[in-house]
């Protein structure tokens, strides 16, 4: 017990300091390693397994909205890059150059794509001609690079995974419905997969992506009272039909340029599950994502009847769940310390005495709360027990994000409630760049959107310049 | 009707021009677009979904096998690619260079990945410890970037798609093992999956990869009777630990270098299906990959209850088989056409008459074979005849190959093969690399493999100088 104990305390609590308690689990999890390259991180398979099971969620969503999936190129010529000014402005300082083939110097540097917007205007500017050809619902799933200066696993990294969508419409209407529409599949799938729950609403014109027309995002707070932006869809208008030329003939034969939309989550989902799911114990797993859903641990295997019970449960589960039975040689308390760290949802123990009363034990990761389950219930209350650890996860943060969601009439409140409880600070806004500009210099807080669920005026002034506002927005410190 | 075959013949004769042929199919089956970016493709949809069926039925392979998956950085620092000599005079030739992030100059260049082998060196240096930490049973899917001067869209392009596995293991035997197992998964899978039946065999020492002890290749041959390598596994034997010092502890506590292998396939497996099942009218797809296996084509859709039927038809199937229904305004006929050049495996026709009559007209598209098949067989009927079509495209597949299989015991014979019925040559090889060299130079032909399952000495001399010879080689121009 002194080892199982010492195995614990090898992580840093989080109320202590939350940065190492985040390093210290990525590490002890075995989600990550770090890389012999600046601010890239090797996924280690248990971290992979996670993105694979979100990648399947998502995909799933994707194609019954329509998408397919299609590949571009990962550079983009430097003239490509710079047909859209806004978007060249915004993503040139940070994009990786390749200037080289071999030993040839090349006649024009590729940047390795930060995003492929101009990628995939290049590719429709050839495949759109009549409406017909129209809508074009195109998402890629591939890894980008942005010469991040700090970086942090999951969080921010030079190269990151990620899927984006990109798609083209006949009309502005059609393409703020995609807008809306894949926001709306993001925060439904943060809720009912990753059991995390979002603030959804507009990106003010400064935090807006680089060419866009409006930005909408889902926003999550960390169990640190950290903003962390989870997803983002964009809706770009024609500006980028027109830097392009994307036009199309109409029913009535006029030619027009289309709308378009793009929208992207990232490997940073993963953060997000950590921070705020997780605890001094390590990893805490939704269910639907979770590599492993249930672990059975057989206690005195070494008794007669032990393993075949445990291995016979272990195939009863196997088409009905994520099961895996460790059946190695540590000791019982290590694997109860490995799989807590590791945050499987479930623990099913199984021993000698369980076997004489036909039961077996199931211990929840997020409660830790102990059943007695008879064994011919297994298929039906393994899978309840998951759904219930979802729902739980879900009420959990929900609650832990209501009480860390303030509001503020003043400056001197707003600085306050930033430097003692974190969180998101509810705040009238004038719609002055200038007083976004003031409250991030002088608080370090950036605006995190303008939320759709949460409208109502909390006062009629501006926090910061005091004059005539109506415009409620979320602001905190985020990632 | 004229209409119909003037879509038809905007494919190039095969016999007429081959290359021509492949660039139509390609273009009018809507699988690529050529990019902005020399010697980069666009995967479009209907080419990217046969890549993620190939991929779903070679993953649940691998992890059946024992892999898990993993992402490494895409970078590899120009020190890093050094470390192993062989490797880096093979790849560094042509690989990508990044030299700037954003405006700053890197201290040190940054290759984009030709392939991962230091990347893992990497990773398993600091992760290989103990006895216990073996086998280690990586595989990631990706991009990589080869400079390529010539490239073909599938076939050789400077950016491709490919899943690379690398694992590490205790001994020489185990590697060897491993790389023998997953040749035998590559080959089972073209075969069960694509219907394209492979040669597998060892390459000799001037065509292995750079830094591998021994690589294993499935071969397979083109309707023009050139050769595809396919897939390849590596044994590294100790190399690479050696070069990055990977030592692990044994069980009697003394320190070892572990043995290596890598294996990989790429989206030339695409090129492979077009060229060994395509035939003058576009696509012939082989069932188990194909995104539509069945398309219904409603005929007099406008009258009534045509369309119902199809719908119910299409729900019925739609849990069985990929299936799709047209009911687009254009004519029938059109449909035939543009379904026959994408390939789909069956058509299943129906219109009034039929419902009258209770059936369905199923077309094949591998033989054109038509038969009626009566409506309530339809859920046993159809699955039945995409196996059929499977079956079939693999014995005509098996005997085209078969046919292009020479035998030859003089340089003059072998030469004349070429020329006019390029395909395999079966030849005596001395072993001397000169000789080699000299075919190559002379015909143009390289040294496929060393074929495992095809033995049998077809003379006692080398077919180039005449010497002793004990070894078989299969020959051919290749792609």
């Amino acid at each position: 017990m002194a080892q199982d104990k010492k195995f614990v305390e090898e992580i840093t609590p989080m109320d202590q300091d939350f940065t190492q308690w985040y390093t210290d689990v990525i590490k002890k999890a075995d989600l990550v390693d770090y890389s012999s390259v600046r601010g890239c991180m090797v996924i280690k398979p248990y971290g992979y397994a996670i993105w694979e099971n979100i990648q399947k969620e998502l995909d799933n969503r994707f194609k019954e909205t329509g998408h397919e999936n299609v590949y571009m190129p990962m550079f983009i010529p430097e003239s490509l890059l710079q047909k859209e000014k806004d978007h060249v402005e915004g993503f040139a300082p940070e994009v990786a150059w390749v200037t080289h083939g071999g030993d040839e110097k090349l006649t024009e540097r590729l940047c390795v794509r930060p995003t492929s917007e101009t990628l995939f205007c290049d590719h429709y500017k050839n495949n759109i001609h009549s409406y017909r050809d129209l809508p074009k619902l195109y998402n890629q799933w591939c890894s980008v690079v942005r010469w991040e200066k700090n970086t942090r696993p999951f969080l921010r990294t030079l190269e990151f995974l990620w899927q984006e969508g990109h798609t083209a419409h006949a009309t502005a209407e059609e393409a703020q419905e995609e807008t809306i529409r894949m926001l709306n599949v993001y925060a439904e799938f943060c809720e009912n997969v990753l059991a995390i729950p979002v603030v959804k609403g507009l990106k003010t014109e400064k935090e807006k992506f680089a060419g866009a027309e409006a930005t909408y995002t889902i926003e999550a707070l960390m169990h640190n009272g950290i903003a962390l932006q989870s997803g983002t869809s964009h809706n770009f208008g024609d500006g980028f039909a027109r830097a392009f030329d994307i036009q199309y003939t109409d029913k009535s034969n006029q030619l027009q340029y289309v709308h378009q939309t793009s929208w992207g989550v990232t490997t940073r989902l993963i953060g997000a599950i950590i921070m705020v799911h997780g605890d001094d114990s390590g990893l805490v797993l939704p269910p639907r994502v979770a590599p492993v859903q249930v672990v059975i641990i057989p206690v005195a295997q070494h008794k007669e009847g032990v393993l075949e019970k445990a291995s016979e449960i272990c195939s009863r589960l196997s088409g009905l769940v994520r099961v895996r039975m460790d059946d190695s040689d540590k000791t019982p308390g290590w694997k109860f310390n490995e799989y807590e760290m590791k945050g499987v949802p479930v623990r099913l123990e199984i021993g000698p005495k369980d076997i004489e009363k036909g039961q077996v034990v199931l211990v929840r990761r997020d409660t830790r709360e102990k059943v007695f389950v008879p064994m011919d219930e297994l298929e039906t209350r393994v899978p309840e027990l998951l759904d219930s650890i979802h729902k739980n996860l879900l009420e959990k943060a929900t609650r832990s994000r209501n009480e860390k969601t303030y509001t503020a009439v003043e400056m001197s409140e707003f600085a306050r409630i930033l430097e003692t409880t974190p969180g998101f600070i509810r705040a009238m806004w004038c719609g002055d760049r200038a007083c976004e500009d003031a409250i991030k210099e002088e608080t370090g807080a950036t605006s995190r959107c303008i939320p759709f669920d949460d409208t109502e005026p909390v006062s009629d002034k501006c926090i910061y310049c005091g004059k005539d506002a109506n415009t409620l927005v979320y602001w905190g410190k985020a990632y």
